[in-house]
């Protein structure tokens, strides 16, 4: 069995957040020079245990084991949100280049080829999932010419120019090279350290409906408009927020969540009525009925809404991400791994989150493996996980890939 | 009797409204290149027809007359809100010259004294009023040196150094030097359109009380972390505002408004449970007993909602404007003119925005006339009134400054 090097792989992590360290967490935007620089230094050490380095087009990072075998890929992204957790992405990506390096290390493993791999923009500073749906060949040049930076609007183009990419051709995924994929990911929430487990199996990732709701009002003086005559687009907001409290339980799945992560109010001053309103809302689920219910009860609310208010509406779904099932014999590897490590400490469990692993699983046998996330926080600078489960899911993660590699679950 | 040129007059709003033209309104923040150059360009009027020009530390427009006489400042702002009407303060700026024209052309109304004044930062860009609470001593040297421009930031030291202000003094009022002030505005609501009156006399201003509310939410990832843990500060947020469309009806006056003008939740991604949101929200009326009944309600149902919620609240009362009563004697002279000109046509109301006259009211005996705004809007680039009643306007006031100055309301 390949034993990985508990105090290298920390220390690695450790050395990854350095990248764009901010509080006890990192600010490390994709085509940042934190990111960039990143990148480099993971090219670096994938030289370094004898794979072949490769940054492409789109700052994937691919270290290539030379070997005709078929290779597993494992990785993550490599990017944070901003402000965000040391962990999320980089402990994917640093448990690919543990466990390759240990592979290469243990004469009994030497020849299975672990090609380790960080995912770029996964979440979306341009477009969500950027890297592996390169790599999949499921976005085209059209598509990244019109991206901008959803913060600050530089083009994807004059991102990819900056970090002296321009030019460099994308890699695309060659099915047959491959035997499947593995990601490991902190879990985002609390589930597991609810009930005690130290590793998620995952079965599923959620789909994701995501929506940009306006409503019309009448921007009007705040002092002058009496309230029986008043069309106020910010009213119409807040109604449709609380009909959707009160109305999604009564349909939704035991575990949907929804949210409404930004409104916006135009003109957006004190003393104006506000004449536009835009929410950005989303709700998620494993299950594609509890989805398409879940679209009609927020369409039939808008609706609603604006025949109560006089403001007209408008709804545009701006992400429509399918549920996506794992590899039944990759769950299983993960499950027997954790099962030797971790005995009673390891539970199914479906993904609330989005990951590149649906993206790579849309071509590749694909499975994940999550690890706690201390009080459930993330995309947050306090996000942490014991050391103890962190080097535990990278031992459960090198022993499923040492079981794939030997073709016991093929 | 004065009689006012309506063409003149009317051409005088129109080359105004050329100063940062925007649509079929105007964009003329204050010290703007445009605002400087307006303020210039008036300067220049109130010289051409004799007065003594002067533009003082902050920006106000100054036309004395050379009489012994104690003089009756006429006049408003002239600056606009972003992107908005042609007329609001610079229709008050523009009868303050025509009158001072008039009279001045008028024989017998020569001896007359009408000094016009066009104000500075009324809409507050900078500091709301900052001209007329300059101008009577209400404002120092160290907030002025904090001030900065509420959509760019720019220092008002830096904004009044680019007008050419830097050094210049302010003016202040030397109060046995007036009779009084009287200002022109648009409404900016519906009530003289929806009664068919073309006058509107205004009995008060409204005091605006101004709050920022903020919710400490927990913040986290919108796919993983179960409804059931959530503290989302901008669900809290949405609870407030429904907790207030519900009670402020039945503790609020029969002409109270309220408005929530800004929601900001932060992080702000639609993939995360926000951790922090404010609210920008305020309330006019004319009572005191009233505006103390309506904080009241609001402190109580902001701890009503931390506590449903789990968020932490924090409410600061950013603005405290008292209700403010015009000089009975001057709405009579206003009201009799209108009776001569509009007869049936004119009508006594409150004023629900805040205006110059109520700080120059401090100090001076002050009142206000009203015309018509179409359709009641205001702070929009869509902004208008129809001419006859621009006319209409400012012969009632023409008159009415004939009459306070012939010492009849003394």
């Amino acid at each position: 069995m390949p034993k990985i090097n508990a105090e290298r792989l920390l220390s690695n992590l450790r050395r990854f957040a350095q990248f764009g360290a901010y509080k006890t967490g990192v600010h490390r935007p994709t085509y940042s020079r934190e990111d960039t620089d990143s990148r480099r230094w993971l090219a670096q050490q994938y030289e370094a245990i004898g794979l072949q380095a490769h940054i492409d087009g789109v700052g994937n990072v691919f270290g290539s084991p030379r070997s005709d075998r078929r290779l597993l890929l494992i990785g993550s992204h490599a990017e944070s949100q901003n402000y965000a957790g040391w962990l999320d992405g980089a402990l994917g990506v640093t448990y690919g280049l543990e466990i390759a390096r240990t592979f290469a290390e243990t004469p009994d493993c030497a020849g299975l080829p672990v090609a380790p791999v960080a995912w770029a923009d996964e979440e979306g500073h341009y477009v969500s999932m950027l890297g592996s749906r390169s790599f999949i060949g499921d976005i085209d040049e059209a598509e990244i010419d019109r991206a901008v930076n959803v913060d600050h609007g530089l083009t994807l183009r004059e991102a990819l120019r900056g970090a002296g990419l321009a030019g460099v051709p994308r890699s695309l995924l060659e099915p047959e090279r491959y035997v499947g994929y593995l990601e490991a990911h902190i879990e985002q929430g609390d589930a597991l350290e609810a009930s005690s487990k130290r590793i998620g199996v995952v079965t599923s990732i959620v789909g994701t409906r995501q929506y940009s709701i306006v409503f019309h009002g009448i921007q009007n003086h705040a002092g002058t408009t009496r309230m029986a005559i008043r069309r106020d687009a910010g009213v119409a907001a807040t109604m449709l927020a609380m009909s959707i409290a009160k109305r999604f339980p009564e349909v939704a799945g035991p575990r949907s969540v929804w949210t409404t992560g930004r409104v916006t109010l135009e003109p957006g001053a004190p003393n104006i009525i506000p004449g536009r309103a835009e929410m950005l809302f989303q709700f998620r689920d494993s299950e594609m009925p509890t989805l398409e219910r879940l679209d009609l009860t927020l369409r039939e609310l808008v609706e609603e809404t604006a025949i109560k208010t006089g403001c007209r509406a408008e709804i545009e779904r701006t992400e429509s991400g399918r549920p996506w099932h794992m590899d039944p014999a990759f769950q299983e590897a993960i499950e027997n791994a954790a099962a030797r490590h971790a005995p009673g400490a390891h539970v199914r469990m479906p993904s609330g989150a989005s990951h590149d692993a649906q993206v790579v699983g849309c071509k590749l046998r694909a499975a994940m493996l999550f690890v706690p996330s201390i009080g459930g926080i993330s995309h947050h600078w306090t996000e942490n996980t014991d050391d103890v489960d962190l080097v535990l899911g990278c031992q459960v993660l090198a022993d499923a890939a040492e079981t794939i590699l030997r073709g016991e679950y093929m």
